[in-house]
């Protein structure tokens, strides 16, 4: 049994903001992005990338529209740098792309970051030290002057530094680490002490980066910090204020989302939430939430399924199949009801012709991130008849009448109560086959036909079928082709059938089109045999159709 | 490049709750917990469990503490009717727990689902019907009036049927399904007609279960809709609301602690979010998010990995390795920063001798979820001078003075660099051993040595060495036995080295006890050579250790 928590963990605080603004408001545009993969992500992998998984990272990160990317920490060893000055050298940098890299606040370590950017058209430096209470005490042993201390050395350093090498365009980022567990006064004072020292102007503002660096509380706090931040810092309009959370507690996207409510302009995370421990947050989940919000998001994720090949590949660790969005299942429905919806939502859809999107559980257009309808609806033993119909339809262009479907359903119900495993199209069609006698040897088979129209408007059908093994040449009258194809197999001693509903349709189009006939037919016993019948010609089809219900009813 | 989505998708609306309370309120209870693993999870695998594994996660939830479970949709076919009817039968469920079942809102259905509960001392029947626009419209077809109207023959049939089996006690869910996205006063609405009926008591409350069928919203909306509902429901105390949210947007655990914040009582989810598409909300991130904050959840995941294991077995999914508390990589750090900060924190903890827990990048013990720290600190190229360090003590019981860590750090940054893999503490072992002359040929190795005083308290060493190759003695005199070793050493022409700094310390307890000696020399060009000597005795260690550096430094 666990301890009891009480008295090893405490509650995280309020922040004092009765008036508080974000929860009444939307997200109407896109943030700045940056994305961290090539930094908080990279190290927190098992395998970091090498040099060649880092550059296909980058340009799939140049791909997909980041236009600032923090491609690592040139101080931390011989990989980094060298990539990171290799990449500057390159020229595979688009101009409109920043780069920005991570540095602790030591001058050796500052003076190497530069270093590595020597040649940049542009960049950003980022410069960051903890200051939380936690940090102070446990780690670094410093009171709160001293760790301003260092902030404003660094800030001095990246002036300093940046003045060295003119050419570039420098921009500046300063973090309070560990700012989400830090006293929001004390984050202000430092935040203020670094602008003092980097004369931020509103043509030129510095980034100030608000770290969830470990996800300590529910996300509305997270918001108020933000909102508390964003009222107090002076100057508000010469900084950018960035959002950069973890998913300790699992709420790392809902504290960027209410982050941004809260005045944010900037959010940093990875694809698919790759970073220390539990991740940072997704931009892919952010990204497509703003955009089924109508909202342009200003990436590009309409090719998905590249974007995850490139970054398993690069990260070497899956995307969960229930990743929103991204993950195998996300828009997969195996409950009939579900299913149904769907179906309906589709048809609907189509019917309006609008160019609105709404479809019963599926939050986005599976087409807008280039997937396909075709795994949308997968049937196993939970799935009902919508679900197989829809299968039909989308394999094989069946559209069954609604009893066709219940009558098929029990057939599917039993398989998949038997088998206890999903199924998949061939094991559907392998049952609707056997249901409705369209494959293998049958008792009756039909080998040629012919009919004819009677003076007085009866059909006479003429055929030679194959009854139980033996050439049979039949005919029958009716006052349809369906009446008199039964009327000849019940005077052949075939079972005698009569028929409850009919209906047809074509299946593709142009040169190749076939036909469907559904045939309903009861017997003497009033039970029900349905008939199913595929060919190029109308006619044969029906014919074939009422052969099945024949067949069904045993010959 | 994606479609403007402005034109396919619209914002989600705000509900008018300009004085919402919940964003000021702290979660300081453990609400109500329902599994839907059974059903709602259970709907949505690729093949769902079948008997045995259905009994498995049973006994499983049980153990872990829920006492309100979903056990299926009785009437969806024969496997999950003979299961139902089976558990109950079967004596397997818990005096004080209650067994949930679903229905749709038919005669047939609901008879069904009463039927498999036949024989419960108690038991919960979960009736829903869809209530939102989009479903109103394209899914069925009917009015607002025509939907009021199935809830209410619904609940009259469930009223019905419970008085058939009067030995049951019978507890009533309604939910009006697609909640999030209909208009609240309808829900309400529903839920009152349907309370009309059923005629709940603060003593025998209604469950009303509002979900959040697809997750369509940034989470505040949720809350303010909880808020909002509770607020306007009659006879609040005679119900009890619960949560049902999806992850669609990746929020569904912060929409679950936001709508408890506004009010709700019970959470209805998945273990790891299992369940339709993104899954269900999952429950044990919620409940650890809780124990965080000193709350205790009321269930039990001290022993996760068994946990995780059961799920796995039935689901045939994974939990991913970043998924908040459960995955492998959830409490590792592998950059040297964080494994300082780590190391540091468990150093405090110790001396703080306290109870409660206070470790940087760790927002639990990994040992209340029965996992060991182990995998906490783990090495690749990232990784700084303290995670290698942490790696050898924990591993061999060495402590590593900091000159000596840093020298040390340098040989494992370049092999990080050079392999591009992550070390493990096989590979950080040969490392060290390698660096300080630990195993193999060595240019100087012992065969044993003595130790006399001189008269005026100089210390004189004799021994045994074999110096490439060959067998010689040695003796030497200093003031100390290094000094000594060290002249020894020198006078049989091996290099001339300067102690600049020495420790020793004893690894493990009791008999087993062994010593560790460091030794800092310097040669005559001011070169620093590390030795590192480990023996059952604390003197020879010491010897070894010298004999470390002399060899480091050539022999």
């Amino acid at each position: 049994m666990l301890t009891n928590p009480s008295v090893k963990y405490r509650p995280f605080p309020q922040v004092d903001l009765p008036d508080r603004q974000w929860p009444g408001r939307t997200i109407d545009r896109a943030p700045r992005w940056l994305s961290t993969d090539m930094r908080d992500g990279n190290q927190a992998l098992i395998d970091p990338m090498d040099a060649e998984k880092k550059q296909r990272f980058f340009d799939l990160l140049v791909k997909v529209g980041l236009k600032e990317i923090e491609v690592g920490f040139p101080s931390a060893g011989a990989t980094e740098f060298d990539f990171i000055s290799g990449l500057v050298r390159s020229g595979r940098i688009p101009d409109d792309v920043f780069v920005q890299v991570l540095t602790q606040s030591r001058r050796d370590l500052i003076e190497k970051s530069f270093e590595s950017l020597r040649g940049a058209k542009q960049a950003i430096v980022h410069l960051y030290n903890a200051v939380s209470p936690a940090w102070r005490r446990i780690v670094f042993d410093m009171s709160r002057d001293e760790v301003l201390e260092i902030a404003i050395t660094g800030a001095k350093i990246l002036r300093d530094e940046a003045a060295k090498q003119p050419d570039t365009e420098w921009h500046f980022e300063y973090s309070p680490e560990t700012f989400s567990t830090a006293e929001l006064d004390f984050s202000v004072e430092v935040c203020a002490s670094v602008m003092d020292i980097l004369r931020p102007t509103p043509d030129r503002p510095l980034i100030l980066n608000l770290p969830a660096t470990v996800e300590a509380a529910t996300p509305n706090i997270y918001a108020d910090q933000i909102e508390w931040f964003c009222r107090n810092v002076p100057d508000r309009d010469s900084v950018v204020i960035s959002l950069h959370t973890h998913n300790d507690r699992g709420t790392g996207v809902a504290a960027s989302e209410l982050g941004l409510l809260a005045g944010a302009d900037r959010v940093e995370g990875c694809l698919f939430g790759n970073g220390e421990r539990t991740g940072n947050v997704d931009l892919v989940t952010l990204a497509l939430n703003m955009y089924t919000q109508g909202v342009d998001p200003q990436l590009d994720f309409s090719d998905i399924d590249s974007v995850i090949g490139t970054v398993t590949y690069c990260n070497n660790l899956p995307v969960h199949p229930r990743h929103p969005y991204a993950g195998d299942l996300v828009f997969t429905a195996f409950s009939g009801s579900h299913q149904d919806a769907i179906k309906k939502g589709f048809a609907a859809q189509e019917a309006r012709n609008d160019e609105m999107w709404d479809v019963p559980y599926l939050p986005i257009d599976p087409k807008d991130l280039g997937r396909d309808y075709e795994a949308v609806i997968r049937v196993n033993s939970q799935s009902g008849k919508g679900g197989v119909a829809w299968v039909l339809q989308q394999d094989k262009g069946l559209k069954l009448p609604k009893r066709l479907q219940a009558h098929f359903s029990r057939h599917v119900q039993q398989l998949a109560d038997e088998t206890s495993r999903e199924l998949n199209a061939d094991d559907i069609w392998t049952a609707f086959a056997q249901a409705y006698r369209l494959e293998g040897a049958q008792p009756v088979e039909l080998t040629d036909w012919d009919e004819r129209r009677a003076e007085n408007g009866d059909r006479i059908f003429t055929g030679t079928l194959d009854m139980h093994g033996k050439k049979r040449s039949v005919s029958g009258r009716g006052n349809g082709l369906l009446s008199s194809v039964l009327a000849a197999i019940a005077d052949a001693n075939g079972p005698a059938l009569d028929i409850q509903s009919y209906s047809e349709h074509a299946i593709g189009q142009g040169s190749r089109t076939h036909a469907a006939a559904y045939v309903e037919t009861t017997d003497a016993h009033g039970t029900v045999h349905w008939g199913v019948g595929i060919d190029e010609d109308v006619a044969t089809a029906s014919v074939r159709a009422v052969l099945s219900a024949v067949n069904s009813a045993g010959g």
